[in-house]
């Protein structure tokens, strides 16, 4: 994907009180340091334009929440929609996905993975956000529990990570392939991707996956 | 569903050479004293008209098989083909599924469910299929791997069927969200239904679940 690249992102980003500039100094100190209570913390990989992660802080004010994403123009957006609300248990982190371990302890409750890249090409396997060395990568930041919540428009990835979830022993507590129009409802907020696909017509496919460790 | 009712079908079923008609004499005794042979056996639930496991069974000669079906009417369409063909590797049963494990010791290598009906009221799920209470019973007749092999065309059965079988610790192998454009071909015979629906265009879904013991 291709985002408009937004003039000095760069500083605009590191001068958000919002973001954490230097996260890895938070370390096994985020509830204590950062956030300074003892809340479940809830991150979201890719959080893109940052919608979802934005609208979860605001329904769920019990829950700390954490947006990563590695491209700083679509931070920006994130920060400028932020200049409306003061949101205590919202921090954002301008870093890359795969640099998880080095920013967080076993400290993390729950994992979003909301319409990320799917990687379609067998090539690229490795980038998804469900590869197997991904799940290891989790293995090292969530607190005892796993639990990862992942909604895609793509069946392929979707499909996949069915497998590698599977194989990997998390069990599916709740599956959806049309999450807005699932007989049972499931409690959702929608991202910004999903809003327009939902406009669409487009079936969004849901997981939730645990593994009680 | 309903079904056209065919007139003397039971004595026709009780006539068949391909049918058993007291399958409880041969348990723990299918390879030696049925099939006469060590192949494995794979069993369909449900088979209805029966084109895919006679299919299967002319295309895989060195693997048994064993179609169970409990309308005897359905099972009369089955017949009908069979007289055209002369397959060793077949065997019909005339008996509802609840009853595998009065019928089956642990000898069975793949358990089959084809488009099998969803029971899509929460008040019949304990007669889906893969409710955890046939989960239970499958694995009376599982040699040493448990091994099942779903298709339908039904997104509410698939995801409830993802989410028992992970929940009773199956690994997903395989999992297709349009089996008949799905970017990895998948090997597959066509079920009765599915010719119709692939006529369609309606995406099937596919699943192909194992635990190791």
């Amino acid at each position: 994907m291709e985002y408009i690249k937004i003039k000095n992102a760069d500083k605009i980003v590191k001068d958000s009180p919002y973001v954490v500039n230097n996260p890895s100094v938070y370390k096994n100190k985020w509830h204590k340091e950062a956030f300074k209570n003892n809340n479940p913390i809830y991150l979201e990989l890719g959080m893109g334009r940052g919608d979802f992660i934005i609208d979860m802080a605001k329904t769920y004010p019990n829950i700390n929440f954490i947006g990563l994403e590695v491209n700083d123009s679509q931070m920006v957006n994130a920060i400028n929609r932020l200049q409306k609300e003061n949101l205590k248990n919202l921090k954002l982190i301008n870093i890359d996905a795969n640099e998880v371990a080095n920013i967080f302890g076993k400290e993390i409750d729950t994992i979003y993975l909301t319409f990320c890249d799917p990687w379609p090409k067998k090539i690229d396997e490795r980038r998804r956000f469900t590869h197997e060395s991904f799940l290891k990568l989790y293995d090292r930041i969530f607190k005892k529990n796993k639990h990862i919540i992942l909604k895609t428009d793509n069946k392929g990835f979707f499909a996949y990570s069915l497998e590698t979830l599977s194989g990997y022993w998390y069990t599916f507590e709740r599956v959806s392939l049309d999450l807005h129009h699932d007989e049972y409802p499931i409690k959702n907020i929608m991202t910004n991707y999903e809003k327009q696909y939902f406009k669409e017509g487009r079936p969004i496919y849901y997981l939730d996956a645990k593994f009680e460790g």
